[in-house]
């Protein structure tokens, strides 16, 4: 069924921000959609023909949820799989596959598939309970430091430590683990890829994030990545080895690591539209959500090009501030020029909360960087 | 109080595709919007917070659904003046002005405040009723070919007749209307202006409407238009003054005549996100919808500049077919690069209803150009 038709339904599992930017997709092309989230404050609420409130870890839930579709998708990885699985039984074209997702979801097999597949990765062991890895420590099979990561999606939010001395693992829940190697990179970067229900695949140009020097954290996702084009190509290659092998049906998100000695490092990947493609709404010829529903309605893939350079800022709450949202000076960054705010709206902040993003874009990325730093300095939120 | 409060509301008069257009931008920036329309099927029935049913042209329906928010916009001219006015009064904002909409939405009113202006626009006469056209005619004070309008909006679509013989005046509704010099225009042109509540001030690059060489139709928009400089200059500046007189907030499309000897005339006027702007989601750095909600509610304005060259085809029912609507060869227009359909989503159509539009963006015009033309060759908009 053709998805202009009326009968045609498109679920969507999770109601966030990032469906809410599917939304404005489906709408776009008039395609009918049913949004499963467990909030009643979800931003899907309205824009989908059809909202139902409920988890997306019960399987009855999604399960019934699914049922009348004709195709399920995802804004988030953290929904019941088994109930996905057996709606794809029953003829419901599932993307990501649940073959796809289940391989993510659980981060020891997603790293097992890397090695597996001869996909570059950081060096890790498995640990069914976080309390071995005391042992395992002491008899030298592991070293100082490492990253631990719970395998299990949806702990809550702390789900990755930095592990330097024993001291560290005090607190930590005791559950199926990973203890990664840390990677000394030089950049972290980040591959759109999409393929379709046809077979059809395309990459979006590397973008990179930039870090503040000082506190170690994402300032600015930058598209293109400002590497040399050898380095770009060899992630691309990397980025559409893993699609390749992980048969996924609509984006994945790869993020990378370039490495000091130029070795590119798969860190991990999301199988819908993500973070590091926001800039794509204002820079490229056919943004990430649109593409997705491309991918996973069976239709040719559009451009991946981009118009011009693009610079994201995300938008998180201020340290200090809980309570109740207010963006500070946006009408100052709305005076320069290129600049596009995204505001999620969640209606309240608190420390870090991702509470919307910025897109700054200019045919010349040195301007678009000007601008995207002056962004940072003047906007904050904060609590009313 | 400001836009992203959660207890602002913006009103929007009409829930039509322009309105649906407008929504994805409020919805970017989480605005609360309260939409009225007649139609229970309205495309921004969804992704409002707050649907009315209801007549735009009823005094109590708009006053009544006008009294509780902050700002109140439209999507169509032709809704109810007095009500808008009371509002006004009492201390609503109205963008745009009452005052700019009585001038617009009568006819006779609007090509006088052309000549009183000092802006070029086609000789016109007005008359009572379309029965003294006749006397005109008889006694030399009016030439055949000439253009016959209804002063009135809202008279079903069949407002506007050439009128060559004596004959082609029957059947024509006896109301106020005026007779209009016909134009012997080489190009016609159309320019976007947008004027802020706090007197900011922009254009849009000129746009030019190519017509099919026989047919008589507009078959493309194209932006920016194929004229020299000096002949986009004097349009803008044209545009520009008709913008200063008529203190509209908002945005304002003015559709020009290019005579043959390069004269600029003003044709008409829509005080709202219009069908030549459409490229601008594509091809501009700040959209019209985007543009239109940053003037209303006093916002710096946006760069009206172009990232890319664009083209637009209106997706119109094709001749011969009535009845539930199919996009025919949809798949292989989405083929095409740079290309992006937008399907409004009305279930019938019917020969010539306008059912959506599609725009090609390319760096290169005449590449846009003639991807543009195998885009109108490919699909039709037909029953199935």
């Amino acid at each position: 069924m053709h998805f202009f038709s009326s009968n045609f339904k498109l679920g969507i599992l999770g109601g966030g921000q990032l469906g809410k930017m599917l939304l404005y997709e489906t709408r776009k092309w008039d395609i009918q959609t049913k949004v499963l989230d467990a909030s009643n404050e979800a931003p899907c609420k309205i824009a989908c023909n059809e909202f139902v409130l409920g988890s997306l870890l019960d399987f009855d839930t999604v399960y019934n949820f699914g049922k009348d579709v004709d195709v399920l998708t995802i804004e988030i990885e953290n929904v019941n799989v088994d109930a996905l699985e057996k709606l794809e039984q029953e003829g419901v074209k599932v993307y990501p596959p649940t073959k796809t997702l289940r391989t993510i979801q659980n981060k020891a097999t997603q790293k097992l598939f890397y090695t597996d597949n001869d996909i570059p990765t950081s060096p890790f062991t498995r640990f069914a309970y976080t309390s071995e890895i005391e042992d395992s420590i002491s008899n030298g099979g592991l070293q100082f430091p490492f990253v631990w990561k719970s395998a299990q999606f949806g702990y809550d939010g702390q789900g990755v430590k930095v592990v330097r001395k024993i001291e560290d693992l005090k607190g930590l829940p005791n559950l199926e683990c990973i203890a990664e190697e840390m990677v000394d990179f030089k950049n972290e970067l980040a591959v759109i890829v999409v393929r379709s229900t046809n077979g059809e695949v395309r990459t979006y140009p590397v973008v990179e994030m930039e870090f503040h020097p000082e506190a170690n954290q994402v300032e600015y996702v930058i598209c293109p990545a400002r590497i040399e084009d050898s380095i770009a190509q060899k992630a691309v290659a990397v980025a559409l080895k893993v699609s390749e092998h992980l048969e996924h049906i609509g984006l994945l998100a790869v993020e990378l690591f370039q490495t000091k000695d130029n070795q590119i490092l798969v860190n991990e990947v999301a199988p819908r539209p993500h973070n590091s493609g926001h800039c794509s709404i204002e820079a490229s010829y056919t943004n990430q959500f649109e593409q997705h529903i491309r991918a996973i309605l069976g239709l040719p893939l559009g451009k991946t090009n981009s118009k011009v350079a693009g610079v994201m800022v995300n938008l998180v709450g201020a340290e200090g501030h809980t309570g109740a949202v207010s963006y500070q000076n946006i009408d100052s960054i709305l005076q320069m020029e290129g600049v596009t705010p995204h505001i999620y709206g969640k209606k309240q902040t608190r420390p870090f909360r991702k509470m919307g993003h910025v897109t700054i874009v200019d045919e010349d990325m040195n301007r678009a960087r000007k601008v995207a730093q002056q962004v940072k300095e003047t906007i904050k939120v904060i609590s009313s």
